[in-house]
């Protein structure tokens, strides 16, 4: 209930989900009376693998993540994340408050074991595979040991859910030198070199986008300046090229000849295609959508989310963890 | 002399700095020999505004930054700042170590009154006017006072070599509420509110290249990422497009059509028109080129050199710290 775009597209994903997925079963989540009047216009009734919980209360964007989440006990996240806890479903896909979609999944399933911060990841198109890049915004300031266990889900998750064989995991920072970088990312340096991940060092900024590493591990500040700092020059490179080309080219040619060009090229860069952002490190499963998500992108979602049940990433974490302490 | 490219092109930028602009002198660092015979070989002898001055060693970019410049007196980079701090030179241009050259700078000149860490600046292209980001790698960790000084740095810059009038200030971070970012940034937004500065409050990234805000504020740590992501990605999203409109245009079509769109592209984005990086902080005016810079973008350096030492940046840094000290 709580993107940006109201309802409409998170039930027209759902319903797209479950029509193209026979394995797929959806909960959708709000006003019990709403949601089925929204089915009944799109002459859906009582399916088998769609239905309707009553969760009246929703948390909008501008509220306080904590705060809300904690005054709110009937809110869709709040009542999804419950679900989740008790079996009823395997995870849960929200386009609302991401702040409060994650402190929504830490009180009602816990971290899990060894996890002190639980991340966000957010999977980037390169040139070559996908990168999965965390955390992206959940944590600002990061101790050490924080980035060490994002290293640890994200490699994980990138496994399991990217179907990358040893990802290589690569701390970002602003030299390829073991030395180089932030306090926090010097000592990080030294807990991933000891690690049993398939560490290959420090990556910097231009290494993100070549697609010569699998995971990307920075702080949540870094991260989500990383993601918005993407998305604003993609935007601003997409709109000097076409004005280049124009003249270059005369406007109607310039439309004729390279607009498809540049839509396969914004398909490509989607994150629509990609489903949304894992929550990585909380005791089951989650998964962010950015709060203008089409109906594609919540379908994607969903299908990312059922995967990731089932490919039982956390089960491979707290594997992880647990025989590095082992070994410790 | 520490540029990737060997002497080649700086020569050749200078030659054209006093060719194209009457007010310009230039004097040649490094060995004295190899510096006359590289202006022999263009035709050149002692000309009125382009002399040799000896120094014959060199820092090369995988030498550690203090250690090298301690070392090295007789560096291009130790003795141009003595020039510097003798009058004798107005400004010092390098493309070699930028660590070396900051250094070398603050062991030679020392800091301007009231700044505890001189930072780095970066002029980015954006939709509309270029914008001024500091600090973008000599800072790694800042406490809050050293993002303030940045921005005084960075808006007597703006305002001055950039001609912007009351240039707008954003502090880079995750939100653009007050309370958004990590300690150090939160710390610095109240600084910054409280402060003379045309300060419009936290900016995110995709704020960057939007064109609306003229000076990005950040740690040296995150505007270096952000500077090489945003060079990572510009490479990437050439490289996407131009397969792509090959794609639905057939390659040699494709040449034919968007080669000088690309082109023009690529120009309007280059460094080298923009010039170098400013260093902010230090008493006198050093730019910071890029260690594979052009002819073109080693003049352009060099104007904006004589420009940064006409307009008197480091005179309207220390008269806005001082009022800004009267006025607390």
């Amino acid at each position: 209930m709580g993107g940006d775009r109201g309802s409409g597209p998170l039930i027209d994903g759902a319903v797209q989900a479950v029509e193209q997925h026979p394995g797929i079963e959806v909960l959708l989540l709000g006003p019990e009376e709403l949601l089925r009047a929204e089915l009944a216009q799109r002459g859906k009734g009582a399916e088998t693998r769609l239905s309707v919980v009553h969760a009246p209360q929703t948390v909008s964007m501008d509220e306080a993540a904590v705060d809300s989440v904690r005054r709110k006990k009937d809110s869709t996240i709040m009542v999804g994340f419950d679900l989740v806890k008790q079996g009823q479903a395997d995870a849960l896909v929200s386009a609302g408050h991401s702040g409060a979609t994650m402190t929504a999944a830490i009180l009602q399933l816990g971290r899990l074991k060894g996890i002190s911060r639980p991340s966000i990841a957010s999977v980037f198109p390169t040139l070559k595979e996908p990168v999965l890049v965390t955390d992206i915004g959940a944590n600002v300031d990061c101790r050490p040991q924080h980035l060490y266990q994002f290293a640890v889900m994200a490699s994980s998750c990138s496994e399991l859910l990217l179907n990358r064989a040893k990802p290589r995991v690569g701390l970002l920072s602003i030299g390829e030198e073991p030395g180089k970088g932030n306090a926090a990312v010097k000592e990080a340096y030294d807990l991933l070199k000891a690690s049993s991940l398939n560490f290959i060092g420090n990556v910097e900024g231009r290494d993100v986008y070549s697609g010569d590493v699998d995971v990307v591990i920075c702080d949540g500040f870094v991260g989500n300046i990383v993601l918005k700092i993407s998305e604003g020059l993609a935007e601003a490179i997409q709109q000097m090229l076409k004005t280049e080309i124009k003249k270059s080219l005369g406007a109607s040619l310039a439309s004729f000849f390279i607009r498809p060009a540049f839509r396969a090229f914004r398909k490509r860069v989607d994150y629509a295609e990609y489903g949304g952002a894992p929550l990585l490190g909380i005791n089951g499963v989650g998964i962010i959508c950015h709060g203008t998500s089409s109906a594609v992108a919540i379908r994607n979602a969903i299908k990312e989310a059922a995967k990731m049940a089932e490919c039982q990433v956390n089960a491979a974490i707290t594997r992880h963890l647990q025989q590095e302490v082992v070994q410790a």
